[in-house]
């Protein structure tokens, strides 16, 4: 028993979070690797759903950002991603007009590579769940669905905000 | 005249836009220099409000980023700049039960350095109007009357959103 514990204790530590950041990175959705690093993410646009209480903030990679800022979104370039940061929304304590972030609902995601993702409209489509960052694995056809609304406009629902121009 | 028009084309270009970019920042706000690069910060928190109808995203320079993913926001360290840009809020065409971003109202500014600022509780306030980044200068205390229901909070309001861990 002393042996088995003295082999363990240094297999748990390997896998401790922050000591070992490669083995901690979640596994792919639908195929697609995890986007490392989202959370850093330029801010591209927010949104308010009233009929599932939740706030967003939809945030892009360089090549997202960039478009975006530049308003060459029709369409979207190769490269871009798209990330759909999801909470739960709660009344400000100190401002009851005001709502703001709960419970971390997902992080949801838009790869445009118009020649590998031809057969899912020009989009990859990923999803991790929750705090853990769980992959989603219940088929594109979930994400597509809902986005039907917006199938004339790329299939994406985010009008990038304006933003004053950077300086 | 001809003369004339001679020297004033140059001059015109020289201030356009991109074209001189150095000379395009904005004066200050309350004597703060206008925090460059602020469209490139990373997402702390949003927010929406329902008595004036705006939408907002919370967010923050390196320091204060990093302060509100480790908790370490009672008080915020000095040199966290926390920033607050502001939309008027808009009905989502192709969904209806969600708000978008409309037009851009202004992004607001506190910078924290607990001595510099020791007469204002800690915090130099500031606010660039519009998108062409008018500095307001009508007193920091037009910002810090607003801030008092969070006078126990070390003057912010936002609470940091749960995110998943940088990996």
């Amino acid at each position: 028993m002393k042996y088995t514990a003295r082999l363990l204790v240094p297999a748990l530590v390997m896998t401790l979070p922050g000591l070992s950041p490669a083995g901690d990175i979640p596994g792919p959705s639908h195929g697609i690797a995890y986007p490392e690093g989202w959370q850093e993410w330029s801010t591209i646009a927010v949104s308010h759903r009233t009929d599932n209480n939740t706030l967003r903030v939809i945030l892009g990679n360089a090549a997202a950002v960039q478009a975006a800022r530049a308003g060459q979104t029709d369409p979207w370039p190769d490269g871009a991603v798209l990330g759909k940061v999801v909470w739960k929304d709660v009344q400000l304590e100190n401002w009851e007009a005001a709502t703001a972030p709960g419970e971390f609902v997902h992080a949801e995601f838009m790869f445009r590579d118009s020649g590998q993702y031809a057969d899912t409209h020009g989009w990859g489509w990923a999803r991790w769940v929750g705090l853990e960052q769980k992959p989603f694995d219940g088929g594109m056809q979930v994400c597509i669905s809902c986005h039907t609304p917006v199938k004339e406009r790329n299939w994406v629902f985010t009008d990038p905000a304006p933003f004053p121009p950077l300086r």
